[in-house]
């Protein structure tokens, strides 16, 4: 059942980057409020946006042997996403690895674990979000698979998969789904620099959203 | 049950002022140990202290609906303080409503909850204390109060008492205490000084504050 | 029960400044991976890296009267570690404490309970790595020892022991073990630079490290 | 500012029983969803509900010296309700402080820290719900008050407020409250033994409860 | 977005029923230690071993409107598993709920949140796996989705998926892999009543498995 | 480094009787507090005391194998405690290696991490306390040790230490300590039965102790 899955489909860069500007609150919305990982996955770096193909890879907890075998499956854009088989926050990857996957042109790693030399990684400008920080170092015994569906953080990934992750947390986007998303999330972005110029300018979301009639309805009082 | 007190009344800038440059450890130490909100409210930035009057919301889980509400009641100066009414990690927060309460003078949230955009937050200079950074968004479907007493990260917030927020966490000052909580905090912030410069010339506490012989009494041995 | 053990052997300052320089992450593999603290040690700044010989104090929960009975006993280059007897996240430690301690040449403190002031331990350079920050005080009222051996986050440390600390977490490596493991850290050091050039040229860990043959026996499919 | 409020008023007999009788999950719905102790604090027994007027306890962090001042403020039918300064699990209370409690006619006790000596507690009928189990002792060095204002799990409760707890939680009543709370309880009661009936004969809550319209309008679709 | 998937496809009672009585260790070895849900998941219950067809629900945090709709979607033998879409410990369902899916041959709910009325859902013999006990009422407000594919504490569910629950937690098995994994699951059933009778009567798994040469091969050393 | 230590000494099988019915909250408190396991290590038991010898196991993260191995170091009265050398909640122990345990006269288990079949494991008698309950399964490819010192939940622990489990949780007793720790236990149980009859006559703990003056003294307050 170990396999690695290669030459998966992968989205056209140019909605990818698109999908990065936009940020992962304004897709997580456009896309129906789905597909956000768990608030406890962190980034080890502050201000950084990213945006990519998911290469997956599903480890047996304390072994990330499967890293070395899935960084040869990657394309430059493409985004490392690791779930272990169980819960664990050993440090699966540090400087030596983000060497090898930013030779592949591989510049972000989202992992349901820990990683290490933190420092380091900020450094290389190879962008982290994790759920721990650990020097534990893993093993290299036992198979996993790379390129299979995996659920990562409590999100379901399959490979091909559209990862966008910044300070807020990390979404996914259904590589089907790219063009119908943006399309979406440009709308949200062109109404919301309409709304923020108004509420800069001191209107009241309760009238920009004709919130008042509704509210009194449900009983609201005001003393 | 659902209510908006509005005109609620507050301390006196230059008092709130003060406590805000006494920080909270300080002033939670002045006024005997009470009103800290528990370590999970973490700042989502560094070396930022904020001090204002608390304008209170009690809203539903996921419901950020009262926001918009309590915004109108917002004055310059004043600190949003939300509690949901179950524990819930959602973003209920971001930089548009930054914006509007930004517009009234409103420029900090305390928040047992979530909120996303930080890294807009941190760039509009809004201070937020939270305890979840989330893109989860939430719905305006029920109802809740705004300036209401509730219960925030443990403490007790009553509308128009003072929030001091710091690296360090937040604390509250109920509004007729805080001409005396100021009056212990200067105290303190005077005796530190001198102890300081004592504790930096190589003194020890042992003999500054006379510890010695109640450790004798007590029976530590030296080896 | 309670007791001071005094002039607690050291390990030499120049093998000290050489594990500090190898890291967390290097040293604890060195070791064969014993020693880490859990990952709830966290700092609470970043980019720093320390490493000192530890004077331990095993303190009651909310109690930091030893600390002012251990600052006695630093020497330069001493680090403090301390461990409460029941878990505790209060500040038992502060800018006061610091400055008492930087008076007598120690820069940096791992408590497995909380610290504040933490705005002003960065200023002052003195490092911390805690498992809790809060405002809130402590008291001193019961006993506890200075120099004894105690169990900080998981990790068993004797007085003297040499501990280092970085953005990944905090390792102790036994006084009398120094000189081997340095040894040791310094073998990855020395192998770790040329398998950063190699995998930084685009050569795969899977054949620097002649993973495909026990890959393929262990039954790994490509598809 | 240590106080011992003495000679507390308590709500009537009669209406703490009926409230007991109506459980948590009734009385917390029948005051609007307020009141509610945060779901960490959990009972150390099964099937046992309870109520009583809570006699208040604010502490500090491992000292329970307030409890022993406590007891002696205990009437038949009261309820001990400790909260800590500061989070904390150590065992506060066990089985020699139960037996002086029942000396008193107490039969319970809500701690948002731990205890010990659960199976002898167990054994005595002595009802208790806490947040932690922990051998771990406290001291008698430092002064608490006794029935002030104290927030317990999230919940504010007020000294002869009522406290009702059972399997689901435990839920806080105002004194003055209990009357109306009780009535709409009751109605509660009433209302769900109907529907149980209804439900139970196979009828579905979306025709029970009229939902289908209001379904089809937000939208909802039959696949 | 909000759908109803009505007569979704269920696996054969029979293996269903064998599934159940394997238990849930021995079905997550047999199937390659895939689709277990977090060990956050746990009875109300002691002892009791449940399994069925999965009738899903993608549900609002804190809205449990869904679940009325989804009885109506129940069949005798099914099994109701809920994931919020974002992480809440509000009691989505008590007695009331309960009564309404046994009298359509419902008898067990897995939940990714909080249950109420837990005396009286095991009074009647219904079985709850939850990651929360609480009394707190949920809204009926939002829309969701009921037989769609979920991520159920870290596991994905399918529709008609077998879901196996017991004391060591919940397994989900997907329904066109009843048979092979219901084989690998005798496999090693009977292997294991071998396997025990030759431990009781003191033989060591060290021989039964013929560990030791590869013991001493990676270096075991006896002292 | 990984090995196996034969032939460790053990305490007197009388002391060790005579510690267990003492109790873990007496025995922590007759060792002056020292020695016990954080709160989150919990019996899957009710009712349930034990104490033994201790086996020590060092084991990898998600890997048994070294249970085996120590099982053949077992004799009549043993308890086996295990530390993960990374916090991990898989199932390191189930009903077969208990019944392989059982037939050497061993009959409980501490593990700072899961077991399953639990279930079993009760009708077995044989007792469990752990940090976790969980069905992942572990592998057998990486050496530990047997019989060396391990921290476990917090707590230090030689091997042949005396280990006292109960529904309180879990103490270490140093094996060169059990006859004075026990001596002090026995002076505190003697002690606490004239106290339990003297509070169950109505007397208070404030007059046994005579707390009165030295409350007074730090100012307490009665209104």
């Amino acid at each position: 059942m170990a396999v690695v899955v290669q030459n998966i489909p992968r989205a056209d860069k140019a909605i990818i980057e698109r999908l990065g500007k936009a940020g992962v609150a304004t897709v997580h919305e456009a896309q129906g409020r789905t597909g956000l990982m768990g608030a406890r996955m962190r980034p080890i770096q502050q201000d950084l946006t990213i945006a990519g193909s998911a290469v997956t890879i599903s480890a047996p907890p304390g072994d990330n042997w499967m890293i070395h075998v899935a960084i040869e499956q990657l394309q430059a854009g493409d985004v490392l996403v690791l779930a272990p088989t169980s819960p664990c926050d050993m440090g699966y990857f540090g400087d030596l690895l983000a060497t090898s996957a930013q030779a592949r042109g591989c510049n972000a790693l989202i992992i349901d674990a820990g990683v290490r030399d933190t420092r380091d990684l900020r450094g290389m400008g190879f962008g982290v979000w994790s759920t721990a920080i650990s020097s534990q170092g893993t093993v290299k015994e036992t198979l996993g698979s790379v390129n299979v569906p995996i659920v990562c953080a409590g999100a379901l990934v399959n490979p091909g998969d559209i990862v966008i992750a910044d300070d807020d947390g990390v979404c996914v986007v259904p590589r089907e789904n790219a063009e119908t998303v943006m399309a979406a999330a440009q709308k949200r972005l062109d109404a919301e620099e309409a709304k923020r110029q108004r509420l800069a300018a001191g209107e009241l979301g309760l009238d920009i959203y004709d919130m008042r009639p509704r509210l009194a309805e449900k009983g609201l009082k005001y003393i």
